[in-house]
């Protein structure tokens, strides 16, 4: 969807026109009052659901949506009911305007002058979807992690937009911790000789070193230590025992990592990294009213459900619960899910049993089409 | 001290000469037997106690030893009672021998030729050291982390030579997301174009970006949660508010990780780093018994101190009570505390007054001169 106004941006900046990729699924029924939104965490986009078919018809191998255990027909969030909607962020790397394409103020190529997009910024973005779409009002709005601040900051920004928000493995802010495992992963890109300053694109380069570090660090902070135990342990790559190499892959764990490093490096936009990254660092409602969620969250009129996880270090449990006790103070209508579930901040984009339960319960019993 | 006597590594490989930074504090007493031996971890070294004073005789600026807290006349560990040395272990960049020396086989500077060294290697090391001193037997042996492996490993490779074991902040092997820490560390140095496959000392440079990346993550795991929050938060460097730039510092924490990143660089070697975070990947006495580590403790007769602390999640206290349950499955005498400390595994360092008790009382009631 091709968007010709002026995108006024939380910076000062503005986005003068911008394309938004969407996914759709299921049917809008007659009065649009069954939709759906989905937001994308880091690394995720607009592909939510469902596959892709190459030309002779057959389904592509791994073109599953990265949320297609949970959105489908008789799904949890069940597109017979719900008109589901899948978008890639600005400034994303995956169709949506961003750093990889060209500028129309100077015919360059962005790269590092995409201008700085907030979380606020893209929930301005989405609601610009929905009227191009015609739809005044979300049945939920939903998202893990980075996409549950942003169906949090649906509630806020357009509170008359939304009558449910699932909000999933997520935060009210970042810790200092997360900002420095960001702040690390930002460097390793930025100090990668082949960045250029965020303009590698005209030096036909890709800063793949500084992704790659970037993906790793990652990684261990999206699993749980008794996962990686359990998945990895100690178990070496060579039955033939260790080669006292410090350079070579000696444990499974980094075989693993560096694989995922690989494959990311080949995919990912560094520009985006940092975008993304940053819009999670300065994501924090509580921020204008001195730190005060309660306060924060009374504009909020929707109803909620969040869910956590008990092995996810990187958005524990505790910050859900900041969430649910802000919603509480207001009397707002929350539900709230701490699934045991042992694969950390991953536990969201995986298919478990009560996890899914308590989702398809609730868009059953709660939300009507 | 110099060393003219091969020494045979657990590699295969061999370090033909080598010379051991130490240094003594306290007296050692007629019949030898008041001897403490302290075990560094990754980047400290034998400077454990004391200041050094300038060629005016002034104390030097920030150069008191990094476990000065605990050693030295009326401390915890007591240097008018016992004869404390430090060591700077092989492959280490305080003086040792190590990468940036010059390997006599080729008259060229080791570098990434320099050969793999394990905590058993470096045992091995130490009590050849004690020969040349003419110590048989240690009053005890005591070291955190990394150092707390060697004090462990002492009492398996001579545990007629050590009456002692004090353990702190430790674990009987790395887990899975230990390694993977170490693992992202070392790809940042190895994939730094400055470090030239190890030999980057030819080429006039220093893979400076890579052990900045490094000691950030590292910093990461010394830390808790809790201190980095209560320490940093979200506080912004600039009062007057966020600059909305994804390369410039905007947070406290982001501008304490960088300004420790640089430091490293300047000072730590980038082959020791490797060495030193797979001498840790590697060590696991429980392995050569099939993983059973009340096995592999049936070996030791020292008494054992373990100490732990609460927030430290890079060793946690659950690491520690592994090795105390494997002590006494093998009815070993151990004492164990676990200090309620909010600092993380960097507590280990620090001037915690029940920490300090602890190590004092030991040493006082059990530790005979």
């Amino acid at each position: 969807m091709h968007f010709a106004d002026v995108l006024p941006l939380r910076s000062g900046a503005s986005i003068r026109a911008y394309d938004l990729s969407y996914e759709t699924y299921g049917q809008l029924n007659a009065d649009k009052s069954n939709a759906v939104l989905i937001c994308h965490a880091l690394n995720a986009s607009h592909h939510v659901a469902g596959v892709y078919l190459d030309e002779s018809g057959q389904i592509q191998k791994k073109s599953e949506g990265w949320w297609d255990t949970m959105i489908g027909p008789g799904k949890p969030v069940d597109t017979n009911r719900f008109f589901v909607i899948g978008v890639n962020n600005l400034g994303s790397c995956f169709g949506s305007t961003g750093p990889m394409q060209t500028n129309p103020d100077t015919n360059e190529v962005y790269g590092a002058d995409f201008p700085v997009v907030t979380v606020q910024d893209w929930v301005d973005a989405q609601a610009r979807l929905l009227d191009a779409l015609g739809i005044q009002t979300l049945a939920a709005v939903m998202g893990g992690s980075l996409g549950g601040m942003q169906a949090l900051s649906w509630t806020l920004q357009y509170p008359g937009r939304v009558r449910h928000a699932v909000v999933v493995a997520s935060a009210p802010n970042l810790t200092a911790e997360n900002i420095a495992f960001n702040e690390v992963a930002r460097r390793a890109i930025v100090t990668d000789p082949d960045f250029h300053g965020g303009h590698f694109y005209k030096h036909g380069v890709l800063p793949k070193r500084g992704l790659r570090i970037a993906r790793m660090i990652g990684h261990i902070t999206y699993l749980s230590d008794d996962v990686m135990n359990e998945k990895f342990g100690r178990q070496l790559r060579d039955a033939a025992g260790i080669k006292f190499s410090t350079q070579d892959v000696e444990f499974q764990i980094e075989s693993y990592l560096r694989y995922q490093g690989d494959k990311f490096a080949e995919y990912f936009d560094a520009n985006t990294y940092l975008l993304i990254t940053r819009a999670l660092d300065y994501f924090d409602p509580a921020g204008e009213f001195g730190g005060d969620l309660s306060r924060a969250l009374a504009q909020a009129s929707a109803k909620f459900l969040l869910v956590s996880f008990t092995t996810d270090w990187r958005f524990s449990p505790a910050r859900s619960r900041e969430i649910v006790k802000a919603l509480l103070d207001n009397q707002i209508d929350v539900s709230y899910a701490e699934i045991d579930a042992p694969h950390g901040h991953d536990a969201f984009l995986l298919d478990d049993a009560r996890y899914m339960g308590v989702v398809r319960s609730y868009f059953e019993s709660k939300v009507s089409a």
